[in-house]
């Protein structure tokens, strides 16, 4: 098993349930998840560094020059960024850490940091995601038929993904996806070290 | 999960534990192992189908120009091999398959069905596999340097596997085999029917 954290992006289509699985990992598991910077005011009862970096869009927009978000997108004209220094502190205190991302950006990431694993949660079929976003009663069917067609966009999305996890019991997929983030520390690129190691043992034999 | 088996190649270090360990998941979880097919003479209490499939050299030779071994090798005057046919039927019946092949003919094996797997075990590091090779008692000195010398040779494979499992306490160690190998279900290349089936319901809205 390696030392060091795994870094694995998180994303599905909206009603997969990919925010309570998140959740679910960080309780049971002690999994970190990423704070992220953005330049929206703070709501009431939001901490700095906790619920996320606060910044002006002047200091935003210096670090992005430096080069130092993981990914960031605006959205409804604010900024909103993962911070490549918190991720990275974490990883190398040895806790693994999980990133909600959305598709296009988790490619983006992806490109940039291949070692990152890429886990795509769906729910069983088509239905039962229609079923879950219904199932809420707080939308509108305008508002559900807009998720149900930018779902049958982002589908496509899957095949680049590294793994693909059904969430059809919420309960067994969080046990599923804990399974899977473990083995993700014997994966070549993270046992990279422990290979040198044991190249390096062998040396003066 | 996908409900096809998945194909996984077990190699490592002499005296890293594999046979112990594929045959610890065999019993415990139910794996299947591939049956070898052989030109050498049974001996006293193996069965056709059951220890090996005994073939002619005439069959064996007929079968290698069919292309209906996975992989197969000649050692000390015979052919041992891997059936196709066999491990296809494991698979399409559902079971998780393991096959336990030294490293060349492992990696032939993944370039010509990159859907396979392949897991690396070795122990913590080269003191604890001299240990394990001497705690034996079974070999001479020369045997074991010989072995020692094969496993400095062969580390360098290691890189080109997928996963790379440490054998520490076997217990442990079965167990993480056993949440690595469910972990593949989930895997994109295990997931092409899943896939294909969750854009095919996406068609029709």
């Amino acid at each position: 098993m390696s030392k060091r954290g795994i870094l694995a992006i998180i994303s599905g289509f909206s009603g997969a349930g990919k925010g309570t699985i998140v959740g679910e990992l960080v309780k049971k598991y002690g999994y970190a998840i990423s704070i992220s910077a953005t330049t929206r005011s703070p709501r009431e009862g939001e901490e700095e560094g906790v619920n996320y970096f606060f910044k002006s869009r002047e200091a935003f927009e210096e670090m992005i020059d430096r080069e130092e978000f993981i990914e960031y997108a605006q959205y409804v004209g604010n900024y909103y960024g993962t911070p490549k220094s918190y991720v990275m502190q974490q990883l190398d205190a040895g806790r693994d850490v999980l990133l909600e991302i959305e598709m296009q950006g988790a490619l983006k990431v992806k490109e940039k940091f291949p070692e990152v694993t890429l886990i795509f949660i769906t729910p069983p079929n088509v239905s039962e995601l229609r079923r879950r976003l219904e199932g809420r009663g707080t939308e509108t069917q305008e508002v559900i038929d807009q998720r149900i067609a930018r779902a049958k966009e982002e589908c496509a999305y899957m095949q680049k993904y590294d793994y693909i996890v059904v969430n059809d019991q919420l309960e067994a997929c969080v046990e599923e996806m804990h399974a899977l983030l473990q083995s993700l520390h014997c994966a070549r690129n993270n046992q990279r070290d422990f290979i040198d190691d044991i190249i390096a043992g062998f040396r003066d034999i």
